[in-house]
């Protein structure tokens, strides 16, 4: 690749589009998961349209040029870190939005922060429901190419249920809109389908067609305290067994105690575990779905349950919820899981968790979207001390395994992305890695998107 | 092909697995679409478990023969024609089904009809939602295999809602399972998905992993009359505008009097057409969402609203919807279709459609999802006057031309299958058919799993 190359994309894209200054790329080069390997792009190209996307594809096809396609950069699986001598393709500047309150559907662009699109929508009585921890830090095209959850989506789903239609620049360059703003449409294969979730391997993802849902009226909140994992966890079966809480969260004893160090809410420090659970039930139900929950709570030991049909009041516990990952990041570095299990081996994995923490004397604060059976085991460490640094490797991959050998998912959300692609064969087995290899090459022959993550 | 060839197969199959004689195989050339030009299979095929479809699909594609799965053979866009020379591969023996209440999880074989599927569920107090008319004669691996909809889906989502995972055996005979019992997964390419709505293209399925939500209050209903077709599509976008009502259906003037005619329900022969809504809410807010429904219906100049909070009066009216198709069979032949558009341009499309039947001088029956902006046409044509059979296949393009021409979609729910494929193109265009071959070729390079279904 010679400069004289680079200078031919500069000359097919708009003034300042791209940046090759060190100084300006190198906030580019990683992700949440902060890989310390993260490579040196060659350049940062901050796209404006579809069609600078298809300039950087053609060009980068034409040369043989990687392309990390990267949203908000605030992914956990190092699917956004940089290749070195490859392009780096933010959608940063891609921030248009468009809501029709009539056929109850938003047009996006992929830049645009989670936040915004649930701004847009709720100025119409809208609501788009996908709501990740992350959601003021992470693009809407990140979560479509990541397939986000988040703590709403026990009952009402994650992002790819609310993705109708996409435009979606392939290896080539060559524009291609799938589906649209039509809420039933199975007119081919499902393609759209397919590129949600596909972690930037597969196309750039330019646009977004969205459904919305008419606004659900405020909740009502249950916080409750465990004396033990195990009892939570059954609490969690016994909740989702009969009713659809709008959200049902796990924190341990540990997460507890990093978020009251930085949040203050009155926790209870001594407890083992606690629940926070949501009903959104409109009128008189909203109190018959908490009174449940808190017998719940309260059959399966609950030492102290409290429950509020106070919005601000329930919010204030989300936000300490959605604390945790900072809160946690006060203690050390980070090694974050997102292993998901069959929802009746929940407490096998939680319980399984703390067993590695202590086989490998690591601290591992776990934190979970319990209705879900989605968890994330979340390892600290001390990196400039080599041998823990090593233990906590080991815990990561030790967990993996447990998730696996458990019938379940090395990743629930986050992606698989460059951090756990080596583990994906562990799970998903040789026959199905090669259909997916199948795909990706069918779609990306050259092998030019994001190249190393999710597929080796 | 010898019969030699055909001996082979036979001996990898257990007894009785392999029909040729016509007079058995016949019942297996046609879907509902009843294409009179369906071929001739030189065999057909009764599965009894996946290492049959393995046996099957490894013969197959040895000896370079198509293979078209079968479920139940409802479909109505000729998805599952037979073809001469192949074999046709139904599923109707693989029917076992284990439901688990903790995890709300079903894994069913695929040729459990889908009421079936319902009735598992409903013992454990769970439900599973996908509700096409056709429920009680149709396959559950055939709802996957085209993504059904249905009566509830405005409110619960469609077929590829609710399935978790799958086995699924490709043309070569590997079965890989997809997916699996975890509420979130996105270890890896979103592949479950991409084989849902694959029409029989890419793989057999022979198993699903469904989730179930727990049973919904019985619902309340509201029928309303109107003077004209505009008047009930403006009612139609009032309603879904601030509420999720768990049906919305339309029938038109020809479609009341059809079904009139045939289950006597005292629907209002004179009406222009006719909108049946429900609502599932808990407890009094079915009362409010009923009240809303009636007052948009009122305020769009029905000329009789009738509610009831009977469910079993409610399920009559149900009934009544539901049997539109056999009592529009008893008018004439038909061509069905399935057509979809953008909310708002609902109006445009029935109205249109009218115009349609008017320039060709056809009877053309609609009903419709409405809330999804789903519409059936149905063409009625005596098949013996061939000058009306002209006309009615002029009316069916015309139809696929007048949605595409509104941003719409040729099959909202039943599938391209071979009565569409044609009219594909004009919508996808010729990037997005590439993009659906590449896929297809990368998975079946042979060409053997349901050739002339979907893609040409
Ligand atoms: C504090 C915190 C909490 C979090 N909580 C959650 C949570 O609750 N649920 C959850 O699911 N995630 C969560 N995450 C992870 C992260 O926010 C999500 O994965 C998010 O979807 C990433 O969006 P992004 O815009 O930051 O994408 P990036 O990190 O920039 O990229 C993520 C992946 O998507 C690809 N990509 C991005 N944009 C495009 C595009 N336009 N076209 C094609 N590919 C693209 C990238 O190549 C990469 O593979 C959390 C992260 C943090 C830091
Ligand atoms: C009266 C009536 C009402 C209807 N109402 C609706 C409705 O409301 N909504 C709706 O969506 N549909 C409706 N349909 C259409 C039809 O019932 C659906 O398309 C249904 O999903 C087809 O299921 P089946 O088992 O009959 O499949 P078939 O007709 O046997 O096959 C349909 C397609 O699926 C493929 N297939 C079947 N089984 C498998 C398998 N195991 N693996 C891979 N491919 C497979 C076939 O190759 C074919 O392409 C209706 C049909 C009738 C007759």
């Amino acid at each position: 690749m010679s400069t004289a190359d680079l200078v031919e994309l500069v000359a097919a894209l708009p003034d300042g589009a791209v940046l090759t200054d060190p100084d300006l790329t190198e906030g580019y080069r990683q992700d949440w998961a902060a890989d310390p390997n993260a490579g040196h792009p060659m350049a940062v190209v901050r796209a404006t349209c579809t069609e600078d996307v298809q300039a950087v594809m053609r060009w980068a096809t034409e040369h043989r040029v990687p392309v990390v396609p990267r949203g908000a950069g605030s992914g956990l699986s190092g699917g956004s870190t940089a290749v070195s001598g490859g392009i780096v393709l933010t959608t940063e500047r891609m921030r248009e939005i468009s809501v029709d309150p009539v056929t109850r559907i938003a047009v996006a662009q992929p830049g645009l922060f989670n936040a915004e699109v649930k701004k847009a929508a709720a100025e119409h009585g809208l609501w788009y429901p996908p709501d990740p921890s992350s959601f003021e830090i992470c693009s809407i095209g990140g979560n479509a190419a990541t397939n986000a959850g988040g703590l709403c989506c026990v009952k009402y789903g994650v992002t790819t249920d609310y993705i109708l239609g996409m435009q979606v620049v392939l290896a080539d360059g060559t524009a291609v809109r799938l589906g649209g703003p039509r809420l039933k449409d199975v007119a081919g294969l499902s393609l759209t389908k397919l590129f949600v979730g596909s972690e930037g391997t597969l196309g750039v993802i330019t646009e977004l067609t969205l459904r919305l849902i008419p606004a659900q009226p405020p909740a009502s909140t249950v916080v409750a305290s465990f004396g033990s994992v195990q009892d939570a966890a059954d609490a969690v079966l016994a909740i989702s067994r009969n009713l659809r809480p709008a959200m049902l969260e796990f924190m341990d004893h540990a997460s507890i105690n990093a978020v009251e160090d930085s949040v203050h809410m009155g926790l209870d420090r001594n407890a083992r575990a606690l629940l926070l659970a949501q009903s959104d039930a409109p009128g008189a139900v909203a109190a018959e779905e908490i009174a449940a929950m808190v017998a719940a709570c309260e059959k399966h030991g609950a030492t102290e349950v409290f429950a509020t049909d106070d919005p601000a009041e329930g919010e204030a516990f989300t936000v300490a919820r959605r604390s945790v990952f900072p809160a946690v990041q006060a203690l050390g570095s980070l090694l974050l899981e997102d292993v998901g299990v069959p929802m009746d081996a929940l407490p096998r994995l939680i319980t399984g968790v703390e067993d590695i923490a202590r086989d490998c004397d690591v601290l591992i604060c776990v934190v979970a979207h319990a209705g879900d059976g989605n968890t994330h085991p979340l390892i600290v460490f001390d990196p400039t001390n080599p041998d823990e640094a090593d233990r906590a490797q080991r815990a990561f991959g030790l967990v993996m395994d447990l998730a696996i050998a458990l019938g379940g998912t090395i990743t629930g959300e986050h992606g698989v992305g460059r951090l756990k692609r080596d583990w994906l064969p562990f799970q998903l087995g040789e026959d199905v890695m090669e259909l997916n290899r199948r795909i990706k090459t069918a779609l990306d022959p050259d092998g030019i998107l994001n190249p190393g993550a999710m597929l080796k």
